[in-house]
């Protein structure tokens, strides 16, 4: 039987939703590597639309499930539909929508809130003894949902504090580097907030996804 | 020096824009063996909006080069700036953005017309004898635009008979397979025009990566 992973996706493209690269890279390691995948995201509008040539914001509105199924090329759920029971592993790819539209961190830092699914998602996973992997900027939700975890998001030492803030250890890590906190199975890998490129993120999405799989 | 290759979108999400898992898995083609990438795509506007879980038309208009953006990060260029002198080679990833956005192929079939820049750049790069990559349903384009193209969009039959009425010759190939046409400098293969999953799609994206830069 091959591992059933969960991921949540946050919209699709960086900076307003999900990281496109991450996303879909943590999606070939989990075929690569003999899992089976659900994707999955809150059915709820995104916090705002950006142009990604300008940064400027469009005066439209998107909702993170049905952007989200561009990713997933239609075979997406709404995360009110996670079950932990149904999954060994829960996996969350970065770009800003986790920091967005699955939190309020983009906005609040150490005082923000995590949309509700996401939280129960998580919740529910760490109480089966279920691990769960966060990529990129992904990490922040952890650090406000769990108590006392060890996580990285890379070297931006502002991010790393608001995490600390949250009660988290955080590490220093580099490209491809991964950090496994045995005590609460979570994995976490920096990604895109390192300055990188999509073969650094396959390689940190390869290397996530193998620590994820070791502990299911 | 790196080979320089550009690769040109067509939107963002399979139904109505480019494959995204195609699309990120040419870049990363690309990146891993060793040539330097540039996104292109048509500032023109989407033929149409498609809620990629239900397959409906949403009354929205996007725009086929911001809407690429998001797999390129921000960093694309408008395809009418693209020159053949400045690049070794053209890659184009599938998804119905190829047959919906550079041309109308999904509408018209063998009768379809292609969009003005995306012909300038496929006929200015023949004449300079320089590679072409077309993966997935972007052969139809090549099939229009060249005389007597050999090429491959794998198996369906009514699709390959089209691009044999546009003058081509088709050769059936499974996953991850290549055709080489060495008298266009013509790489093709199949993906998501079978039924594939994500780590097929990677070895079709290496192996036609592979096939144009042994072309440079």
């Amino acid at each position: 039987m091959s591992a059933k992973v969960a991921v949540v996706l946050s919209g699709c493209g960086v900076f307003d939703g999900a990281e496109i690269h991450e996303s879909v890279l943590t999606l070939l390691a989990l075929q690569k590597q003999g899992a089976a995948y659900q994707c999955f995201a809150p059915n709820v509008d995104q916090h705002h639309v950006l142009n990604h040539m300008t940064g400027e914001e469009m005066s439209e509105t998107r909702n993170v499930l049905i952007e989200s199924s561009r990713i997933a090329r239609g075979d997406i759920k709404d995360l009110k539909e996670f079950s932990a029971a149904n999954f060994d592993a829960l996996i969350f790819p970065g770009g800003f929508g986790a920091a967005k539209n699955l939190s309020s961190f983009a906005f609040e830092g150490a005082d923000c809130s995590v949309n509700e699914d996401v939280a129960q998602a998580v919740k529910t996973m760490l109480a089966a003894s279920k691990p769960i992997g966060a990529l990129c900027i992904a990490p922040a939700i952890m650090a406000k949902i769990i108590d006392g975890p060890k996580l990285t998001i890379g070297q931006d030492a502002d991010t790393a504090a608001a995490l600390e803030t949250m009660g988290a250890t955080h590490k220093i890590t580099d490209h491809g580097e991964v950090i496994v906190d045995m005590a609460h199975k979570l994995v976490t890998t920096p990604c895109y907030m390192l300055d990188a490129n999509v073969a650094q993120i396959a390689e940190g999405a390869d290397n996530a996804v193998k620590a994820v799989l070791d502990l299911v």
